[in-house]
This record gives structure tokens, sequence and C-alpha cells, in this order.
């Protein structure tokens, strides 16, 4: 991610901004009326992004978006307008990305924004971006909703990386607009927002082009980009419109979405609630306790099940499934910007399992239905913010609770899982033993980022527990029974259970939160990669890593020293 | 990597040393006779090496190589004792690596050592001992050379990393000896010479028990150490050694090493000669230029080629093959532990090729002899290094080289290819114009760590370019055809060459050193990643970026606080 905002030399390198964690609350909800910086309009089966930057709309103080770039608050309106996309606009069969400036696509991520943020911040918002466009990647493959980026003025740094997500790149042919990836010569960075990867690993780009084309701060532009593979076409200037309206209208004509006559789901605002010991919504509760660095995540089950797919479409978003996820998802999110210093989340449910199987079972029966495969995915996505979440994730498996099917994911994603073996036995009317039960959602619905199940990576070692754990489906599984098939990591009974939790949570507590986060991502992506995994695991690590080095984010570094007329100081020794 | 090497808090923690690359000059030539932490040992179809480290025995002054903890001098041995006996024990089939200590098979690397280096130190020592256990799982699986750890007291981090990198793994039973990955419970760094990789990738560990294991400072023993898939076996001491003994035998049974009655070859002192302007060898020359911080390094390609295997064989070290890629290999090491502001290499070849093409007929007509399967594995590791190197590589493909098969790897592996597009007409007697020649090596022989040929990994974009390069095997490709092939990344002309190569060159060294590694290792490693690229993206990626964290290197980071006797002092924040 890059900008180009200013190339103008300023007198200063910018200041560091307060630790935005503490000082600026992020809140990821948001809707149309509300967009300073995107346009989202729908014109029959076609619907068009546009992005127009307000310079004065940055989510914290202390930065111009020039240029058309982007900070949190850029991405959280697209993030929400792709969503909208999915659920409210089932008509719309392709999407158009563009720009609303003049001569100028987009200049990436904010360099002063960048520059100001602490490490933390900018590794929680390239997290974001990079979700977001694996979203946007997500709806043109599984959702039959293609994206096209109509690049009709520079895209540098960001603004190329953005392009990239989309599946076709038309770039307007004027002597002047490039794509670009100006961030190793200009800033000492890398393209990070998966940029690196998809040149080479998507789009096919030749190593050594891909070389070349990401140490040339001006990019490339006409015939020559198209010949690199790094744009799909370029089209003169008076032919640009129409060229990206037929592309639009093939793409479309290639969807699978149900077009018109479907009627959409109004996504309402999302309500999370303060309360005592922490915030709330519907369908989960979060109990946070600073003192062991603990959040505790408890998602509510279903107390009904649609009778019918015209129910389920009726309900809208007050549907238990749409509603709870809308609900993780944001609990999520605003866990990881907003809670840094919590550590450790630990994982519940609550709830009837057998209602939880009946709602698994009306979904996969009424599979094939665009809204019903809309509510999968997103639940898909939400469950792969957990793998890539920098928080140890611990799943408690308490009599009363319901991790079936789908909510049994949010066991399987955890780093360990704890059930209880039994009751509690002092509690007055004891809740009925925990089970799990695992049905289609396990299997295959719900792959991580490395397109394997999460009982395929669990099970690496060994194709036979593998087969004897997705036998198992169908069944509830008390927790020997869940210990013997090796889905659970401890199986305590009563009177060991407080013990062996409170010391895994305290141990937990006393590890570098650095080292653990580098042990996380080693240990949960087992087995093959994609480029979506590539993208967190190798570009996010090194990038990471260059954060941190002088060179770029030190005094005399590139980030801090671009714009300000002074050449960056490098330590010139290779590591 | 991670030591036990003294538990006893002393009163200080360690000072930093002098930056070692600018006080030890790093000699990566060594044998038997010199060891001072090994011993080699062959009987019959069986080798043991013995690790028995010299606690004063440290390649830089302060620090003490208790508990068999190592350091880079002690792996330097392991990779020449492994060298060894490809080359100098074709009779050997099967190796055992035990240690000659009482009740501690090796503690990993030395904490006091790490605490003490500066990064780069750090990382390139990684990056060795890396490189060495891929060297031991290649000796395992395309040498028919298995390789059994015999771990006859405990494996602590990097000692339980060079466990996992053997085919079996072998523990005593003694109720104290264990396997353990120290690293993040005790100093705050991830356990990354490939233990976290390797735990769930190779071994198949599962992930929330290899959660539990990476968190556990005093390891796991026994029963559940074979449960977990830790280790194959645990055997009680008093039959231990019959058991390694007949696991040893076992394996040799499965060999294709020749064995007894073939004859090895001597591995004589490699020389290094310094010269006026670099260094050199006798068919491999290095011209440093500190100004641009480029070093040129050309392969004198072979002036002969032997007539039959024997002839080979009778040539020993001092035959053009072996010889070169003994030469290459240390210029490569050379370079990176002791050049670090040489960011840029520049890739030549003299030589003839169609001697050079001779030379490569000549081994592709004797594969399957066990010496010559030897020299094609080197050489592939050798080049597989080029892909790992944290410099950029340019190759210059100029007229008088013979980039021919085996030699046009080494411009295959390069960042970028520059070929002259004719003769340098001012020269009094210009060579004839460069060629570049493909066959067998290029479209299989040679994989890289992703098990793609470089050919492969190039063209990913297009299959029709990759069977048109394939095509092309056995021609001699002019500029043109090289460039029209893909094969080149420019093909300037006598005019244009100078300034050209200059610029790009200059460009180069002003561009920030770390950006440039991290994008490197992002473009080279396009396509789909294995236990061994993982181990170099991810897993080494995120080690780095530990590395440069205070809550690690710190001076109230747990590598320094380390035998102190006090607590690491962590920011809780989680990034």
């Amino acid at each position: 991610m890059t900008t180009l905002d200013d190339r103008r030399p300023t007198p200063e390198a910018p200041a560091p901004v307060a630790e935005p964690a503490a000082t600026v609350e992020v809140s990821f909800v948001t809707s149309p009326e509300q967009y300073r910086h995107w346009r989202l309009s729908v014109d029959g089966e076609i619907a068009t992004l546009t992005l127009d930057v307000d310079e004065d709309g940055g989510l914290v103080p202390g930065y111009e978006l020039k240029m058309n770039s982007y900070d949190l608050g850029v991405d959280i309106e697209l993030h929400d307008a792709v969503q909208r996309l999915r659920f409210e606009h089932p008509e719309v069969k392709a999407v158009v990305v563009t720009s609303g400036k003049e001569r100028m696509f987009c200049a990436g991520a904010n360099i002063r924004m960048l520059a100001a943020s602490p490490h933390s911040w900018k590794v929680n918002f390239c997290k974001f971006t990079n979700e977001t466009r694996n979203g946007i990647e997500d709806a043109s493959r599984s959702s039959g909703l293609p994206f096209l980026a109509a690049v009709n003025g520079t895209a540098a740094g960001g603004g190329y990386e953005l392009a990239l997500a989309c599946e076709q790149i038309v770039l307007v042919d004027d002597n002047s607009s490039a794509v670009s990836l100006p961030e190793v010569p200009l800033l000492g960075v890398l393209p990070g927002t998966g940029g690196l990867t998809r040149v080479v690993d998507k789009r096919g780009v030749r190593r050594d082009l891909a070389d070349v084309f990401s140490t040339t701060a001006e990019g490339v532009r006409g015939e020559k980009a198209v010949q690199w593979r790094l744009v799909d076409a370029v089209v003169k200037a008076r032919d640009f419109d129409a060229e990206v309206a037929r592309r639009a209208a093939e793409l479309a004509a290639g969807s699978t979405r149900p077009g018109a006559g479907a009627q959409g789901i109004a996504l309402t605002p999302l309500r999370r609630e303060t309360t005592d010991d922490g915030f709330g919504y519907e369908h989960v509760r979060v109990v946070l306790d600073r003192d062991s660095g603990t959040a505790t995540v408890t998602v509510l089950g279903p107390s009904a099940v649609p009778a019918s797919v015209e129910e389920l479409q009726a309900q809208g978003d007050r549907g238990w499934f749409l509603a709870m996820t809308r609900q993780l998802d944001d609990a999520i999110l605003h866990l990881r910007s907003n809670e840094q210093s919590i550590g450790t989340w630990l994982l519940r449910t609550e709830g009837d399992p057998a209602t939880a199987a009946a709602s698994d079972e009306f979904l996969l029966g009424a599979r094939g239905h665009w809204l019903v495969d809309e509510l999968i995915g997103f639940y898909k996505r939400t469950v792969k913010r957990l793998d890539t979440t920098s928080r140890s994730l611990f799943a408690l498996i308490e009599p009363g609770s319901c991790f079936v099917g789908a909510l049994a994911e949010i066991a399987l994603a955890a780093d360990r899982q704890y059930m209880l073996d039994g009751q509690f036995e002092d509690d007055e009317r004891p809740l009925p033993p925990a089970v799990i039960r695992l049905n289609a959602f396990t299997t295959g619905l719900l792959p991580m980022g490395n397109d394997l199940t999460r009982l395929q990576v669990r099970f690496l070692g060994s194709a036979q527990e593998l087969a004897a754990a997705e036998a198992a489906a169908g069944r509830d599984l008390l927790a020997a029974d869940a210990d013997a098939l090796g889905l659970v990591t401890a199986a305590p009974d009563d009177i060991d259970w407080d013990d062996e939790v409170r010391l895994a949570i305290e141990e937990r507590a006393s590890f570098s939160p650095d080292a653990l986060t580098g042990m996380e991502a080693n240990l949960r992506f087992a087995g093959r990669e994609t480029p979506e995994t590539k993208v967190f695991g190798r570009l996010t690590a090194w990038q990471n890593w260059i954060f941190q080095r002088p060179n770029a984010a030190g005094p005399d570094g590139a980030l801090r020293r671009y714009g300000t007329g002074k050449r960056a100081d490098y330590d010139r020794k290779r590591v």
C-alpha cells in the first residue's frame, strides 16, 4: 500500500500521533448514507462503486487524504458496500470499481497516516484491508458477483492492489495513467496488501518483470501493462466507458446470481451495547477481564428455526443466523482494534444443541438459494477472521453449550479446545453435559484460507483420524467421545476444570505477545498454502518485519522522510 | 532454536558483542580432524555423528557452549560432516545422530550468543542452520542416506529441531529426557529453525497439541511423545542402543546407496585466495566494488569433459563440476556472512558453451551412478542457496559466457537477466555473442524448494510460454531468441548495455535493503509452497519480526533477561 498524495517537500517529517487505539475507538458500523468516500450506485445488473475520497474525512486527525488515498475509514466503507451488494442487491451480477477523481484512480494508503501510526495500527490496518480485498475476490468467485476495476487514472500502490483484487483490470490509455507499486523505491516498505503475491501468483506476471515493475516508481502504462499481465486491457479514454460497460455486461451474463426479481435483505444498523463488564449484542456477549487479559465471547444459539426460505427472507437481518454472524464479525473487529491488551479470547456458546442442529439442517437443505449461500459465505469469512486474529483462542465447551456444525467451527478455529466431562455438580440445576456435533458445515462448507477444512488441517498427520472424525458427523459427541476422536485438547471433569482452565489462561498471559502471535500464525496453517494464506503468511510477516526496521520507520527512514524533500538515510547492510 | 544452557541467575544481562561481521570473518571450511564439537565415525553401512560440544569452542568470544548448545561454528562442522558422508562415504547407508553428553542430546542454539548478537547475525545464523537441516532431509530423501536421531537425553529447542530434520526420532525413556520447544515460554521467540513448521507439517502433530507442546517449557517425554507424534519411539535406556542399531540397519536395508565396494571422493581443503579486488578460487572469481555495492561473481566453465565415470571418479574433487560447485557454494556463504554491505550480486559465466554442454551431457548420461547423482544434488542445493540469499541477483549474460544447462540455472535464479544482443564492438577481438542453452538440468533436475523448476515459477502465468521455453531445450538461443521466449529481462545492444546495467545497479543501491529483501523473498517463490519454503517464508519472516521486537531483543526483553533471574517485562499489546 502506498500513496503519492503529496510529492511537495514539507519542512518537517510528521510527528507520530498518539496511540490511536487509546484515543480513537474504531467503529466498523456504517451505511451508504454515511459514506464520505465511496458512492454506491446500482443500474440494473451492474453496480458501480466510485471512490471519491473526502480529503478532510480522515479517521484520525493529522493527515489529509489527498489524491484518493485511503485510511482505515475509507476501507470500512468499502467493506460495508461489498456486504450490502451481497445482501441488499441480489439483482446485481457484476460490480465496477472506479474513481470519481480526474486522472487518479487511487493513490493507495495515505503515507502521512502510515508514517504517523504506531506499529500496531499499521499491522491492524493492513489486516483489515487484506480481508476486505479477499472478500472482493470471494464475491467474484463464490457469490457469482465478479468485480471489474475500471482504472480511469493512475492506480498506485494500494490503489493498484485494490484493482488486483478484482477479476479484471481495465486501464485507461491516456499517455499518463499507469499502474504502479512504488512502495519499495519511494517508501522502503512492501506492497503488502497482497500486491507482491497477486502480481506473481494471481496474475502470473513473470518474476523478473515483477521485479522491474515493483522497483519502478512511475509504474507501467499502455500496451506494456497488458503484455506484462499487469492489466487485462488498456482502452483509449473515448472508448473507456463503453468498454467497461461491455465487459461488465459480459461478466454479468456469466453470473450465477438470481438477478431481477430477487428480493434483498436490508442490513439495518448493528447495535453494540456497552455492558458493565464488556459489550454485547442480541446474540453475542463479550465479557472483558483486564486483569487476566481475557475476553469471554459467548455466542447464543438459535431459539427457533425458519420454516421456509420465505420465512428466512421475511426475517431479513433479524433472522438469527445473519444477525449472529454480523454481531460476531463486529465483535472480532472491535476486539482486534480497540482491545489490544486483551490477549486471550475464550470462545463459548450457549443454547440448545437440537435447535442449533435444526438451524444447520434448514440451511443445508436450502443451499442453492442465493440468500442461504450468502449467509453461509458470510459466516465462512467471519470464522476465517479468527484464523488470522493475533490473539490466543481457547474454546470452552461447557454444559449448556451448542457447539453444533456451524457453531462447532468456532471451537475448531481455536488454538485449544477445553471440554467439560460431565456437569458442574455445584449448580443447583445442572445444565446438560456439553456435546459437539459435526455436520456438512464441518466437512466442507467453511474452508480456511488454504482451501482445507479445519478438520483436514487438524488431522493432517493421519487420514485415518480424519476419516474417523468425519464419520462421526451427525452424532452428539460427549466429552469422552470428542476426546477419543481428537476433537478436543483436554476434557477435564468438574473437579479439575477450574484449575486447568485458569492455569492455561494465566500461563498464556505470562508469555511474550509477539512470540504467541508468531507461533499461532505458524501452527494454525499447517498444510498447503494458497495466494490468500501467502498474503497473510509470507507477505504480511515480511512487511511487519520491515515496518519495525529503522530503514522504514526510524526517524531517518523512508516512511518518515517521504514528502520532506530529504532522502531516507539507509543502513546499507543486507539482513 | 534455543538452549537451556544456564538456568542459574547471573547478576547482569550479557552485553552485546561487537558486530561479528566486522570482527570475526566466518570461514565455512573445516574437516573432521579440526572438529571441536562433532565426532564422525563409520562402521560398515552405518555412520554415527556424535555431538559433544566443546564449551570453550565458541566461534565468537563472550559465551560458553554449555549443555551441548550450539553456535554457527558447531553447525559449520555438521554441514561439513553431512557433505563428507555424501562424497567420501558411499558405503554408508544410514546415519545416526546422537549426543556424547550425559542426559543432554542438545540444548539448542546458545542463548547468550543469541542475546549478544546483532540482528543480522541472528538472521544469517538461522538461515545457515535451516539450510543444513534441509540438507539432512535432502540426504534422507534424495540420496538414499536416511538420518535417525538417537535422542539419548533431552532435546530442547534447536536440539529438537535437529532431530525433527531426521527421518526418525527415537527418544530414550529414562523418566527425565524430553523433547521440547521452550522458545515461546522461556525466550519470547519462535522455534524458528523449522520447529513449528516441521511439528505440524512434517510430523502431523495435531495443531492444538502442538500449541500445548510449544508452550510447555519442560517438554514432553515417554509414551505421550509418541502419541502426540513428536517422536517415533521411546525406548528404555537399557534397550536404547540395540533399538537404534536395529532401526539404523532397517533404514540402511532400504537405502539406494551403493554400499561396500563403492569408492568415495576425498574432499581436500578448499582454497579461497584473496585478490586485489576481491577473492577467488580456481573456477570462481569474485570482484567486490564497495562504491557500487556490488560483487561480480564469475563462474568459469569447464575446459574438458571426463571420458567416463571412471575418469570422473579418478579426478576426485579436482574434477570441474565438483570443484566449481564447492567454490560457488563457499563464495555464496562467504559473501552472505562477511560482506553484508554488498547488496547486489552480478552473476556471470565465462567459457565455451559447447564444452559446458558436453559436460552436462556427460552427467546426464551417467545419472544413476551415485557420484553423478551426488554431484547434481550438491549443485541443486547450491543454486537453492541463491533463492534464499538476501541480496539482489542480476545475471549478466555477455559474449564469452557459457550459460548452458546447469550454469544457465544461475541466470534463472537471478532476479533479473540482462543479455547483450550482439558483441562488444570495441573489443579488439570480440568474443562470440552470448547464448543461453536449456537442457534437462533446466526442466527438472534442479527444483527450487517449492519443488517447481525455475522455469515453472517463471512462467506460472502461461502454460504456453512454459511449453515454448521447454521446447527450446537443446538449442543455442541468441539474445533475440531468449528475449522472445521470455528468458531474459532485457537484451540491450552494445550501445545501450553499459548505461542500462549501470543504471539498474545504481538504482538498486539507492533502495532500502530491507524492502528489497522482503520484495525478493516474495517474488522469487510464486506458486505452491512446501514445508521447506514455509520455513523460509512464513516461519523465518515471523521470527525475524520477533527478533526485532523489544519484547524479545530489547534490554528488558526475554532474550536479554534469560538467565539473569529477572523475568522479561513485556508490552502486553497484541499486534
